[in-house]
């Protein structure tokens, strides 16, 4: 493998995401860390240089640049046990890897990024008034992920995979937006499932 | 490979994808028609037999089934031209595929179908609250789009991949959104190496 360095803000889950996922493949992985609500990442030099986008995560590897933290994530355990061997159930890891940028983050961890960062006292009302769907988007997602997970342990297949590996930074951390880990009981108990996987490392 | 069927409704954007992808690369695909504005697809049988998410596409696979498009087209498509055999390039396809779902997507689709399909007498003030939003978040990723495309011919590597698949159906067909094609030349010149390919089939 290439020469690794992980572009991020050590409070997003995106970033833990990554090295979340190295961690769990013993790959080692230097680390750039930027504070977002600084305006770090809107600098010209990181524009330029890392992503035109002006968003975290970015992986570079060697001198190329791969936003977008799934897309991240695939790259560094394509090929590892992360990824299932079998074709279906690879098609289905990818499946709950966009549930997660669509149904999932969008609710559950905006959530958190605005009352636990931003303050709900400095939100805009544009912002306040999408709190109540956002909420229930979030809800929606979480209790599709403990019927899920009530039948099964892990998301796909038999054994921890990059699903597993991608909901589960802004799901841990779900209460500080607002959100009730003990109306979940099967994610509660898979949450515990992957912290306890060996190379394990906690987001702070 | 096994039978497959597509439940669609054949206005989405995200279920024309996966037909694409059939259609580019000469497999057969049976489809089954819901119309969602009439809640097809909350019925009790959809809801217990196909998807207990209530949404299309899902991508049946004998009897196994595959909700969101992206994860069904990668289905579909792994192992075939339309993936990169390069690491990196394939990696990049998937961060395509993200952004599509994340930046993409909840702006220009919903725009579409909010003023294309419910009418933009009937929308909640709620949702016209946020029409500003999801112009300026829908003008942002064609941007992106246009300045990515200004400098290349494909979203990835040299050829046609997934990343150009699933950013296609929304785009050709922004301007029911309310967006101007003709602001992104580089998209447009684009869409029509889309349409040229081999095996291309129209949405409607």
């Amino acid at each position: 493998m290439d020469r690794l360095t992980l572009h991020e803000d050590p409070r997003s889950g995106n970033c833990y995401k990554i090295r979340l996922t190295a961690a769990l493949l013993g790959l080692p992985l230097e680390r750039r860390q930027y504070d977002i609500l600084r305006g770090d990442t809107r600098t010209k030099e990181f524009l330029q240089n890392v992503n035109a986008d002006g968003r975290i995560p970015v992986l570079q590897i060697d001198d190329r640049f791969l936003p977008e933290s799934n897309a991240a994530c695939w790259y560094l355990a394509e090929g590892s046990t992360l990824v299932p061997t079998d074709r279906f159930e690879r098609a289905d890891m990818l499946r709950w890897m966009f549930f997660e940028q669509y149904n999932h983050e969008p609710n559950v961890a905006t959530l958190r990024f605005w009352l636990l960062f931003v303050g709900e006292a400095n939100l805009s009302s544009f912002q306040r008034d999408q709190i109540m769907v956002k909420r229930a988007g979030g809800e929606a997602a979480l209790g599709m992920m403990n019927d899920h997970l009530s039948k099964r342990n892990w998301f796909v297949g038999e054994r921890a995979s990059l699903a597993d590996i991608a909901l589960y930074p802004y799901t841990h951390v779900c209460e500080a937006g607002g959100f009730r880990l003990r109306d979940y009981p099967a994610v509660c108990a898979w949450l515990n499932r992957v912290s306890g996987l060996k190379g394990y490392v906690p987001m702070n």
